[in-house]
């Protein structure tokens, strides 16, 4: 997406050669006219996949989730939560999901409530980074006997490898916006 | 609203006399098309103050307070954050945010960034129960030097005093429903 890739370059801030920081409009402060277009967007490159349900982690994931509910008839959007009390384990699916950036292992959770076999879900994602949050959502998704429609997020980071991995994994994965390198503060972008 | 009143009888789940979860279409699964209606309805009952930003706290609060800008043309949503890294302290604005419930203190913060000296900020969240999330956040608007344009919740919960703490303190505080008492499973609603 142009428009989407004209912001990264106009509004994000460059850390070194792997973070991008789009906290202006994505993920802190939030533009939710753009997040409207890109949930439109995800609606059209996965229009030929049935959406039972939206699955994405909190926090910065739920806003672009709810925005694209909206574009595949208003399914429901499930967060999984990245704190559970010790005492309600049983009632969870969990899966762990490592940090390459903060160097931790931390938990991703939902409630066996809201995932229910056979249910089509797509995952929608801020980042795709090395794609641990993803597998870890996709994890989920399995322990509940549910099928992954699709993942999808607004910018991937090539470079990381997630993309790669998770599509030798089979699963059908779309990328908004995919960074292929960051060099001196100026990002390149896969074609 | 009476429609949210009969959902919460529906499908929110009581807890003693002091919680109802509803985690089913609000803070878990998110039932988009009702965060519509209500964020419309935000619109309406605050239609006669200006609103230049809408602040929530992470991560419930993000859903409905997406949901609600879209019905004051596209203002952007800014969520204050948990955690802040502590070396990024200088760049925030923070307070300190007790829970009853948890019998903790957690920090709410802000990118200095993202609010500026004058603007007139709504903030939106999930619950009102003892006011201190909506405290921590009017305080960040103090320290900002931003006007507190209103309070809006989806849920009041009346009987814990936060709703009369924050009005007698001179906001202007609305509630999409609002919670007289919860006795052996059975709530009562604010006329």
């Amino acid at each position: 997406m142009d428009m989407l890739n004209e912001r990264i370059v106009k509004d994000g801030v460059c850390i070194g050669t792997e973070i991008v920081k789009v906290d202006s409009f994505l993920n802190h402060q939030i533009d939710v006219e753009l997040l409207d277009k890109l949930g439109k967007k995800f609606s059209e490159i996965f229009s030929d996949v049935q959406v039972d349900k939206i699955l994405t982690v909190e926090a910065s994931g739920i806003a672009v989730a709810c925005m694209t509910a909206r574009h595949f008839g208003n399914p429901p959007v499930v967060f999984a939560k990245k704190t559970v009390p010790s005492t309600m384990n049983d009632d969870f699916f969990c899966s762990e999901v490592r940090s390459f950036t903060k160097g931790t292992v931390s938990m991703v959770a939902v409630s066996k409530k809201y995932l229910n076999k056979g249910e089509n879900i797509l995952i929608i994602d801020d980042f795709l980074a090395h794609g641990e949050a993803a597998s870890g959502m996709a994890d989920l998704l399995k322990q509940a006997g549910c099928k992954v429609a699709g993942i999808g997020a607004v910018i991937g980071k090539r470079f990381q490898g997630g993309e790669k991995r998770l599509k030798e994994a089979g699963y059908n994965v779309k990328l908004l916006s995919n960074i292929e390198k960051i060099i001196d503060g100026k990002i390149t972008f896969v074609l």
